[in-house]
């Protein structure tokens, strides 16, 4: 049995949530006094959130299920996710290039540097025409780098030894068209792929309308969380999305988010899962022994049984 | 007589200033539960100002007062004031060579460029070993990029047609190092120079400390506001200060703190004075009439009679 991962609340946190809302609040309303409000309503239940020990992204969750339903605006990023996605589809084709002519364990490593390079740019911010050579040079630097937390060759003895099954947890709209070459070189190795978007829009992460048309539909069976949720944070998925893992034979599990909220499911189900991520948080990093800026791909498996 | 400059207190400015506590909390004290009620009586404080309608400076200010003042810390920020004066002290010599030989209005521009450079760096975060190269190529853009907001012209005017006394007002520490090209440009045009710095340890702004033994030191009288705060609020500068602008025949007023806070003062004054900054916050230049992002040398004179 490994050891569980847990995301505590730290006081900084508040400091990162109140800083989403700076880009969430004006596409919420275009009203002064209604985003002094919202703020102000933030503070408060950041507040109470303090108090009641919430977990980060129970907290943030919470709030921004508030101010939408406040706003009654049900999916405020829908342009920032439509211009990541058209960006990520133009710039797809020179990582790909990159990538071709890599073969067994080579190209495993190179498809999760590809994964990692969509978690790393930033698309939710106003960086709509993102600069195609950095880009390439993200990649670049990652294969550099290589794997701080490096479970990969565990990955691919799995992968390679034996078929099934495996989810793979989505994590922002754009970022998901970088997802391609590994879900593709696991489909070639037998493996059927259910790749899990977000049940409703929360933030910029992927539902299924940022799938539509794209390759994923073709090389993967598309799910929901149920949820209303960045992660999947167990208090708000679905019946069905917590069936569908416990049918799985591997989950890859891509993102912040997810690395906050699968843990507490994968422990109960068991589920051999591979945490995929760029750690950019320093208490998540800290969190699964990492320093922040490290990129990641670390296996956990084995029960938990409850206290 | 010039438009007043005015920055009203927006929604997000409570997101700017939560984001400075991420970086000061941890200053003022190591324990968790003291970082989360400093947080929390943030949210208080901002919520309130929110009612009050106070100007994000002057809500910043009382709020770091209080804070400052509950942990008993004086200078929360000198160990970061320290390697940022040293980090300047080592990276201004490279400026200076690409000053060297430049005469007339054209090492005024390169002067002005090179206290831009100064106030675009920001050492106030991690980076306490910045990229030398990096600093003369923000340098050499700010060079290129001109000033947005372009009134060099008359300051070359006022300071090769006359003499007087010419108060500078200093922005962060390190940064100051890079005022030194521009207050030695002045001093030889005849003028006396008055560098002015904060009265008391206000975030990473300037104190006396910041320059001892420093050029600035043989080249200015160094005076301070009286006040503890950024910028020079009315409510928190000393008369004597007040009396030091009013005998003033130019003042520059460099960083966005001191754009927010001196007009008022000017327009009580009329004293002419220049503004240099980099105009970094989109509230801040609305209200002067350019964009973030944007290098401004931009002049105000004239009284503003009372309603």
């Amino acid at each position: 049995m490994s050891r569980p991962i847990e995301v505590p609340l730290a006081p900084e946190c508040s400091a990162c949530i109140v800083s989403s809302l700076k880009t969430m609040i004006p596409l919420l309303t275009a009203e002064p006094n209604e985003q002094f409000e919202m703020f102000r309503l933030a503070y408060k239940r950041i507040s109470e959130g303090y108090d009641k020990g919430l977990t980060p992204v129970v907290l943030s969750i919470s709030l921004y299920q508030e101010l939408y339903t406040r706003a009654g605006v049900e999916d405020p990023y829908k342009q920032i996710k439509y211009e990541s996605t058209k960006a990520a589809l133009k710039t797809l084709p020179l990582i790909e290039e990159r990538l071709r002519g890599l073969e067994g364990k080579e190209a495993l490593d190179a498809s999760l540097a590809a994964a990692i390079t969509g978690n790393v740019i930033d698309f939710n911010t106003a960086a709509h025409s993102p600069d195609l050579d950095r880009l390439v040079e993200t990649f670049d630097e990652i294969r550099g780098e290589g794997f701080h937390i490096d479970d990969t060759e565990a990955l691919w003895s799995s992968l390679t030894s034996r078929t099934g099954d495996l989810m793979y947890l989505a994590d922002n709209a754009g970022e998901v068209l970088f997802d391609i070459p590994l879900v593709r070189l696991i489909r070639s190795l037998g493996w059927r792929v259910i790749y899990v978007v977000k049940g409703k829009p929360m933030i910029n992460d992927a539902t299924r309308e940022d799938t539509t048309g794209t390759e994923l539909e073709t090389l993967a069976d598309i799910i929901d969380t149920g949820g209303w949720a960045h992660g999947v944070p167990m208090e708000w998925v679905s019946r069905e999305f917590l069936d569908a893992v416990r049918s799985a034979d591997i989950v890859i599990s891509k993102g912040q988010a997810n690395i906050e909220t699968f843990p507490a499911i994968q422990q109960q189900t068991g589920v051999e899962t591979y945490y995929v991520t760029r750690a950019k948080c320093p208490h998540i990093s800290a969190a699964i022994g990492t320093e922040a800026g490290t990129n990641v791909v670390m296996r956990r498996t084995g029960h938990v049984v409850p206290k």
